[in-house]
């Protein structure tokens, strides 16, 4: 096991009826103006909204607000908000939804604190050495944000997809209210909870030989979700269920299942997410239950071992050798990404076998990536055609 | 699920000689002194105590000492603790040892901000508002008091073996290096495991039936622990297995495992455990080994679907009614502890017949405690007599 260091300091109000229990920790730290950060409708749907306002009203805290975030979220909509942080009197960020909501609150949190272009960071021509603090409301579980100390921002003007990690931009208290779930469509069920077991599958897959208790955890932890998606499918309005859904997903990307890894995990699968989702606005959900089980198919041809025991821990496949017990893996997960109604192939997000150079091309940039093997720009396209 | 709030605010810097890596923690919070906390000649053995003054020493920071402190802590060295720090500059408190250790420092850190008598705390005859910070080098796991927020202590004056929670005691800085463990004596390995598995059956035997994902990740900590364990008998200086051994020690009782649960917990057998080690001076873990077994076979008996879940999660036990495969999950639990060398009867520990009802008066105090069932004082005198 490789050394590594952890310090989360997210305090969790998890469950019902738990925005007004954020009123303490905001009086405690003397916030008296927030700026809102949502996206659109579903937080009036499931009653978000009229909660949190209702509970900054209350308490005498003022709430501007930056809207219309967007799935993918762009830079353009946090150079909105670090302006209006700028323009002075707020004393704290706070976003009200999802990943893509918490993503664009973190750096928005950076980039007030910066006197430069926010862009700076994902660039990696600045790093992050302050940020506001972030009071945050989850209204839809996937990338564990919530709890993380990454944010992903997409510029399309470098058409260019990609994150910033910084200790400074942890959310300081995030809600979990798993009731706020209850009103989301059934595709955000979907894509949320293959972004939740393919942050888990990076981690299991990365082909580190070291992580055992590791491991043992995300394979349980995929076999929950596993359970928990489809019946969320027949049952979107069980409370239980959204609860487990929601703190599987604050578990899958928090910096757990990284613990003593040698890499903290092999993130292949979500770079070439990225571009599909960058280029053609796949949401990124989708983007992953089609690349997942091609990279895993072109990967388990040199490295069937990682793929093998997913298939013992997960599909209870003990049959034959690591190579068939790996393939009949792969074809596992990939049914049951079917049997969610997931997208397994480019070709049902519309993209044409043309645009495959073009995807990889945008996934490699010409570099190399990847742990479990290093992928060249000749194998990601090869992924893609895989994928296809 | 129920509601829970989260906010473990310890940083763990885990891993081969990240002593040295605290300097820049004590660096960072300008400690000059601290108070060194530990027990007897173990942390020469390991080089723990040598590798920690040296650090002290470079960073020029002084470090009066409060030692011997003894498995199963006396509030009296606690007091000692006080004292010392209460006659002045003293800016941090620093445990090198094990759950004892950094539980003694704990109570030492808390009593300190206090006028009265520390042990106040222990009989909530006051409550704690302020601790002095705490840097802690774990040199053997067990109770995750590295990572936690509770400490447990014995008065010997009013045989009372009890516990003090708050969110003011959780340790700042905690060093896990696996590699301290590695000259251990064999008796801590089996009795620290035997805590570490206690700790995980006492969540998911608790008869909560809304904690499924909680329960799947406890199953797989056991399933490691029982890896782990034997394998470490055999081979003592094994670090990947130290290291397993010592993440699973700081998962089991950081509060993870009692996320969503109704009641975090059923710790009867840690009660009832801690009236053996109290009046007969026995190893926590031994203690432990001894009452578990006895405990499920008397609640079973009316409750019997969690042992038959743990029967099939960990032991794989899928035949029979859930009468079945719970008698036969708590014979698989008492045949592992024996094979690793556990005791399982009190008469092993060398009480006699007669002290039962000492034992059952103790554990009881005239109150009904438990979760998965409410104990009687006559329940427990059976439970005892079912472990003699």
């Amino acid at each position: 096991m490789q050394n590594f260091f952890w310090h989360n300091p997210t305090a969790l109000l998890f469950g019902k009826d738990t925005v007004k229990d954020l009123a303490a920790h905001l009086k405690a730290d003397n916030v008296k103006s927030v700026l809102l950060v949502y996206g659109g409708k579903g937080i009036f749907k499931s009653g978000a909204y009229a909660q949190v306002t209702e509970m900054l009203t209350q308490n005498k805290i003022s709430f501007p607000e930056v809207n219309d975030v967007k799935p993918n979220p762009l830079i353009n909509k946090v150079r909105e908000g670090v302006a209006r942080v700028k323009a002075g009197g707020i004393d704290a960020i706070m976003p009200i939804g999802g990943g893509s909501v918490f993503d664009t609150a973190k750096a928005i949190a950076a980039g007030s604190c910066y006197s430069g272009d926010v862009w700076d960071f994902f660039e990696k021509k600045a790093s992050i050495s302050k940020a506001m603090p972030i009071y945050g409301i989850l209204t839809a579980s996937a990338s564990s944000s919530e709890v993380n100390n990454i944010a992903v921002v997409s510029n399309p003007d470098s058409e260019l997809k990609t994150s910033i990690t910084s200790p400074f931009i942890y959310p300081k208290v995030s809600v979990i209210d798993p009731s706020f779930q209850i009103t989301l469509p059934e595709k955000q069920t979907i894509y949320g909870g293959v972004d939740i077991i393919a942050h888990i599958l990076e981690r299991v897959l990365d082909g580190d030989e070291g992580s055992d208790l590791i491991d043992e955890q995300g394979y349980a932890l995929i076999r929950t979700m596993m359970r928990v998606i489809p019946d969320l499918l027949e049952n979107p309005k069980d409370y239980d269920l959204r609860s487990e859904y929601a703190m599987a997903g604050a578990m899958a990307h928090n910096g757990f299942l990284s613990m003593g890894r040698e890499t903290r995990g092999d993130f292949s699968s979500h770079r070439m997410g990225h571009s599909i989702s960058l280029l053609f606005g796949a949401a990124h959900g989708a983007s992953l239950s089609v690349i997942m089980p091609a990279w895993a198919r072109y990967m388990s041809e040199d490295n069937p071992v990682p793929f093998a025991r997913l298939g013992e821990a997960v599909f209870d496949i003990y049959d034959g050798s690591d190579e068939d017990k790996a393939a009949d893996a792969i074809d596992a997960l990939e049914d049951f990404f079917k049997d969610i109604k997931a997208p397994t192939t480019l070709r049902e997000l519309g993209i044409k076998e043309d645009d495959i150079q073009k995807l990889a091309d945008n996934a490699s940039r010409g570099e190399t990536f990847g742990v479990l093997g290093k992928l060249e720009p000749e194998d990601v396209l090869e992924i893609y055609r895989l994928a296809y």
